[in-house]
């Protein structure tokens, strides 16, 4: 009985490796995004802090391109803004169709099932995206009060044309949920323009950021529909008339209206700070290169990317590629899944990368598992630079696994 | 169509004020904490990685003074922590009693009866605690499956009596949930011997790390309820089973067993790397000091402030106060409210804090919005020179509101 030490494990500091890290996210944290974690702390009803919220919502409207008031992040990582988006916008008996051809996109359908609606999951082969006339069937056969899909797939390097979609979606009367996690803030994406009313990202990947904190934004339409929702959502933590108390209580759910003066804002979480600090600096980022040069700067860094790999005789999985319709589907520019060739060990090579290099790139997931290496290019990380040593610290590993390349 | 820059918000740097946090949390962080957030990233399946993991996790075991494998930090706030016992313990039908006397353990409340269980609200005035009998009570008339109080209550600055309760509630084959958010890492806290079933706190007060991740732990009792479910926890980000797949995948829910060897982690989602790099700096402080010598001097640095109080005239709320005995209910140390004096307008006096100190303290909440302040003396803060400038600034800011103290 009482105090007892039987844990108490003594250990050395902290002794982290030094990585560039070339996988699917997280990325590297660029340096002034690192310093800014460390900025001090406020508490969470502090002007200055009020401030500091007020600046990062305006600039995720930026990243989002969306003028949605309601753009907040959530304190979590992109999964839990996924959750989010499901726990919201799903009532029980609701009818919700989640396009699936990955890993993500099936997490979503995984995670709706949870929240007691009429759930359809239409499903295509991994490496695939949906055509349009694919997504009118789906909303006229299963009559979808929402529409899941994932625009940038991590799992497959997979990106999901939104030509049209939006428009679809509203015929039907249905809300468009996008997952962009793998792709905003590195891939072209127009949340207003292509009429999304649910999106989200994480802060770890395109946007250079520390993962923990991610950008959610809902349209007027996704709003007034959790303005007339019947019963509570499902999630205390996650429930939006609570989280927009205190992000921004001058917003009207029900109309899109807003309230002057503002009302008071009211606690519902310890914010954390240190990642919206963060997250803040992530979006100045964005802002002093401008978003259209930073979308620039990824699909520079990919097409670099493929031609290495050409010469390395190394195939991307996706043939489709674009270079610069922002509609259509294909290859995503932020993350490529490249086919592991035949008698190569992909763990090997990526052992050989990290040992030697310390840079990580990462396997494949699910359908994808020992089939290909997932290579991201992202926020900082996506750089002429980096390219050619990635390409370079390749040739090394494949030649030292026997393969001529 | 396309790219705007309609939300280019064009700002300057973060310019942050210095705080002394002496609310009820945030607190300040330790410096080495706070240094250890910009420690470098590495990537989640990064075998340095799952080191850090696993010793956080032994480290969290003496802070919670448990012997439970499943021992992880969540990823988000308290409120997620709360919300991760909440999902997994409560299956739809399940008799639940919340014992409820102040903000936090009503929020508990709030969030249960959005997971279909039949949720018995027990309610006592704000600024009291449960005896043993009324929980006796409560228990033989509800026969409930899950029982959940706050250990230390924030709202109110009461510590709940612990003793007996998690032997009363063995005996009606209840499982036992305290919230320790406000007290972990700074007053005495016995879970095992306590036989606490579910356990949560925030990293952010007596620990003086980030907001943003939890630790929590959970016995062999609550691993088997949940492994026992029929439903799916309905909640995907904070699903237990997933998240010990990737924090503890050689624990079996159902017995409590260790699998040997460990299987492959598998990933659920992107850890806060850096919210974790700072919790195992924060514990591994608490080390170094030893506990036992930190909940000293908390004590100690409470004792000094009731102290000053006397000398300033103003009453602590709760006036039970007991010097030693850990199972006893009263005043919590880490946390004091403080009765604002009539003719005083509190908020006057925050403010005077604020600008003249930049000392933070906070106001009451619900019942007690505008009678009470809340002063934090948590973690790092929790010390002598605090208090006395605290009290200082405290008497010049009364006197220039025109209380003679």
């Amino acid at each position: 009985m009482g105090y007892s030490t039987k844990h108490k494990l003594v250990t050395s500091g902290l002794k982290l490796p030094v990585r560039l890290l070339l996988g699917p996210g997280p990325s590297n944290l660029h340096p002034r995004v690192n310093q800014m974690l460390s900025s001090s702390m406020v508490g969470y009803t502090d002007q200055q802090y009020y401030k500091v919220m007020d600046e990062t919502m305006e600039l995720m409207r930026y990243l989002f391109q969306t003028d949605n008031h309601f753009t907040i992040p959530i304190s979590g990582a992109g999964t839990a803004a996924m959750e989010t988006c499901v726990a919201n916008l799903i009532e029980p008996g609701d009818n919700v169709v989640c396009l699936v051809a990955g890993y993500f996109s099936d997490r979503i359908y995984q995670m709706a099932v949870r929240y007691n609606g009429n759930i359809t999951k239409v499903q295509k082969p991994w490496g695939t995206w949906f055509d349009l006339q694919e997504i009118k069937t789906a909303l006229e056969t299963h009559k979808p009060k929402l529409l899941t899909l994932v625009f940038g797939e991590t799992s497959t390097g997979v990106r999901q044309s939104m030509e049209g979609i939006g428009e679809l979606c509203r015929q039907h009367d249905c809300l468009l949920m996008v997952d962009t996690v793998a792709a905003l803030g590195g891939v072209p994406f127009y949340c207003d323009d292509w009429k999304v009313d649910a999106c989200y990202t994480g802060g770890q990947k395109c946007l250079s950021g520390p993962p923990g904190i991610s950008p959610l934004t809902f349209s007027n339409r996704a709003t007034k529909k959790i303005a007339a929702r019947k019963t509570p959502v499902a999630n205390w933590y996650l429930d939006a008339n609570l989280l927009g108390q205190y992000w921004c209580p001058e917003f009207n759910f029900a109309d899109g209206s807003i309230i002057s003066p503002q009302p008071l804002r009211k606690y519902h979480h310890t914010t954390p700070a240190n990642l919206i600090y963060s997250l803040r600096e992530s979006l100045v980022l964005l802002v002093e290169e401008g978003l259209d040069n930073v979308w620039n700067r990824h699909k520079q860094a990919a097409f670099d990317f493929y031609k290495g790999l050409e010469d390395l005789k190394l195939s991307p999985v996706i043939r489709d590629v674009y270079d610069s319709a922002d509609e259509k589907g294909g290859r995503l520019f932020s993350l490529t899944t490249v086919s592991i060739p035949e008698g190569i060990d992909g763990k090997n090579i990526m052992k050989f990368l990290l040992d030697n290099y310390g840079i990580e790139i990462a396997g494949g997931l699910g359908d994808y598992a020992g089939k290909v290496w997932r290579v991201g290019l992202m926020g900082h990380n996506a750089n002429h630079g980096n390219v050619l040593l990635l390409l370079a610290a390749l040739k090394d590993a494949l030649t030292a696994n026997g393969y001529k390349c």
